[in-house]
């Protein structure tokens, strides 16, 4: 065994040794020796983790300044993390894609589950977006560029600095291009036979979001020749792929202007622009007024922001998707469906279940659940993470 | 207001009156004032739930023998439970299928959740199985059946008395031909670009789960040019399905020389059998022996039959799956899938998810889950009983 190429980090006898020697990616402040040694290690630096015994766990990105203070980067305590070793796992993670989508329009990097822990790569075409959202890729963003590039032949790599969890691992939000020239024109994005326009300067996070892929599918396959109303509907998403599998109207709902702009381009490329329609406001506003006016639809999705993306904000996130369901449940016709989605990490499948059935519930509607989905396949997750998966879209029939 | 037609049954003032009036569909045994008269009520009677201060919740169906002892049937107190009635509930469950899906084979009834407690249907084409689960649906499987026949136009309806939950209700095991002639040879049934071959008379169930349909389509939609190993495979659910999204081979492994015929048969039929093989024997044992032989596959998917159906198997069910994510990892090729399935009630999406990332762990492999999912959308469940979900399929890039 060849000696270890970085300084040593200890855990205290109390830490969970055995949950990260069985693949739990994360060490707690308070599960580390703090001495001055390890608070020597700057933010971003590497060392090798050893459980109390001195025995190596593996080389770990640190962060002492930050909750999580370590991210479990390989676990061999003599691996060497550069250049070369991040094009290895880049094309671990390439090879899932290519395995599961025949366009270059995904999640190239997940984090944690594709052995890059903080670090995001969305992929359009001939452009990556990198979210370096802990210190190390921060620290290494020059490598990670070089890399990426190697792996993937992109001619443009944009860095996105919007990631909520940047601010905990003290990082700033300044976007940048890494490689390349930004792209001074949405692009557009191939997905579930629908064309979207991503903005990728401008947008939210990354512009597009892929999470909902095999959500959009399943909207659009009970939406044939149905009349679809898609409430936050952001660039189209549920909107565009149910017009695409077939559906005989899309109505859009956004507070954005820009956003309605890009899905009514999107339809316009999508070749549906003459069965789509959009609506501005304040989406609750206008689920009310829809109420009002008595107008049904056979299939209505809500896919709105995070309400609870944190335990503090549970209870008053849960009134809000409640209030959700309560207000579009009275729009869908009978015999229709609801679509319901939450992106909060703070509201599990089960609280979220709950809610929903309570809104519909009171609108006066009894729903049986026919789809429970989550993030698509490019959005892997580790089952020691599984519990926190963000994304939860849940289909009624009324 | 008219007169209720159905004597009444009242609930203690335990009960949880408040759980039935917002959507729970079953009354427990120790939740019924089981005087007298409510003892008269022969099993599959009906009757008006009324609360203990004798308000009136709607139509139960009634089987006091039973722990589950009133089935909520219409939530209107002056319901009458007819032939009319059941043909209304058949047209809805259709009108939902026939949203869902071009051809005539899915599920057309999941009890509860279509609004009929404790009656299975599914569809073959021209053909109907009906499992009258519940008492009543045994006391009415003749209006029933002309409901049914009324609504579908199907020329053959059977009776299959093999559910498991039959003994609880006090029902007898006997199958029956209830309408036209059983036929005498197995039925193709096109699913996901593939046909299988139904068994209605001799199969296992149904002769054919329509459960895993979407499943199967995301282990098609990683099976493109694939090695792909289907272990119980029954009538080749998940092999076919990969073979008809483009598979490079398929191997089938059942236990049941008849299964592996029909699977070879729809092999046949689907004009992929030039890419089927099948090996017979005890599931452990072939993963034993491939794995002596080194054999491995791009996809691995393994979809026993419940090893936890109850709660007092739930540990030696839960250590069966393990043993079964054990076994089968090992034969995953660096950087391919691995699909593991429950059918199991008592193993939760969480435990379920725990015990297959041990099994990987200990065969030395790391899992990301890529996918998790549920029965289709022709297994409508209420979110009161969401909780009780029994199909989970977890897919992980190994």
């Amino acid at each position: 065994m060849t000696a270890p190429t970085y300084p040593a980090l200890r855990l205290r006898p109390k830490a969970n040794a055995r949950a990260i020697r069985h693949g739990y990616p994360w060490v707690y402040q308070n599960e580390l020796v703090l001495d001055r040694r390890a608070r020597k290690i700057a933010p971003g630096g590497f060392a090798v983790l050893e459980d109390d015994a001195r025995r190596p766990l593996g080389v770990v990105a640190v962060n002492t300044d930050s909750k999580i203070s370590g991210r479990m980067l390989d676990r061999s305590a003599t691996a060497v993390i550069d250049r070369a070793w991040m094009a290895e796992r880049f094309r671990a993670a390439l090879a899932l894609r290519e395995r599961l989508f025949d366009a270059p329009f995904y999640r190239l990097v997940h984090a944690e589950a594709d052995g890059l822990p903080g670090v995001v790569v969305d992929r359009f075409g001939d452009t990556c977006i990198i979210q370096p959202n802990a210190a190390w890729a921060e620290v290494q963003i020059e490598a990670l560029t070089a890399a990426l590039a190697e792996v993937t032949g992109v001619a443009t790599i944009l860095k996105n600095a919007g990631g909520r969890t940047r601010a905990l691992e003290g990082l700033d939000d300044e976007p940048a291009v890494l490689l390349g020239t930004a792209p001074d024109a949405p692009v557009p994005v191939p997905m579930n036979g629908a064309t979207y326009m991503a903005d990728l300067t401008g947008g939210q996070k990354t512009g597009l979001f892929y999470d909902q892929r095999p959500n959009h599918a399943f909207a659009a396959s009970v939406a044939r020749g149905a009349r679809v109303l898609d409430v936050f509907s952001h660039v189209g998403g549920f909107g565009l792929a149910c017009l695409a599998g077939g559906a005989a109207s899309a109505l859009a709902v956004d507070a954005s202007g820009p956003a309605l702009q890009l899905s009514r381009d999107g339809a316009e490329a999508s070749g549906v622009a003459d069965r789509f329609g959009t609506r501005k406001g304040d989406a609750f506003t206008v689920l009310e007024q829809l109420g009002t006016e008595g107008e049904t639809f056979d299939v209505v999705i809500c896919d709105p922001p995070a309400f609870a993306p944190t335990k503090a904000a549970l209870d008053a996130g849960l009134r809000a998707y409640e209030r959700v369901a309560r207000l579009a449940a009275p729009l869908v016709a009978p015999g229709g469906v609801l679509g319901l989605c939450s992106c909060s990490h703070a509201a599990d499948l089960s609280a979220f279940r709950a809610t929903s059935a309570r809104g519909i519930g009171r609108a006066g509607r009894q729903g049986r659940i026919i789809h429970q989905g989550f993030a698509g396949p490019d959005h892997p997750v580790l089952p020691q993470l599984a519990e926190t998966g963000y994304l939860k879209a849940l289909f009624f029939a009324l």
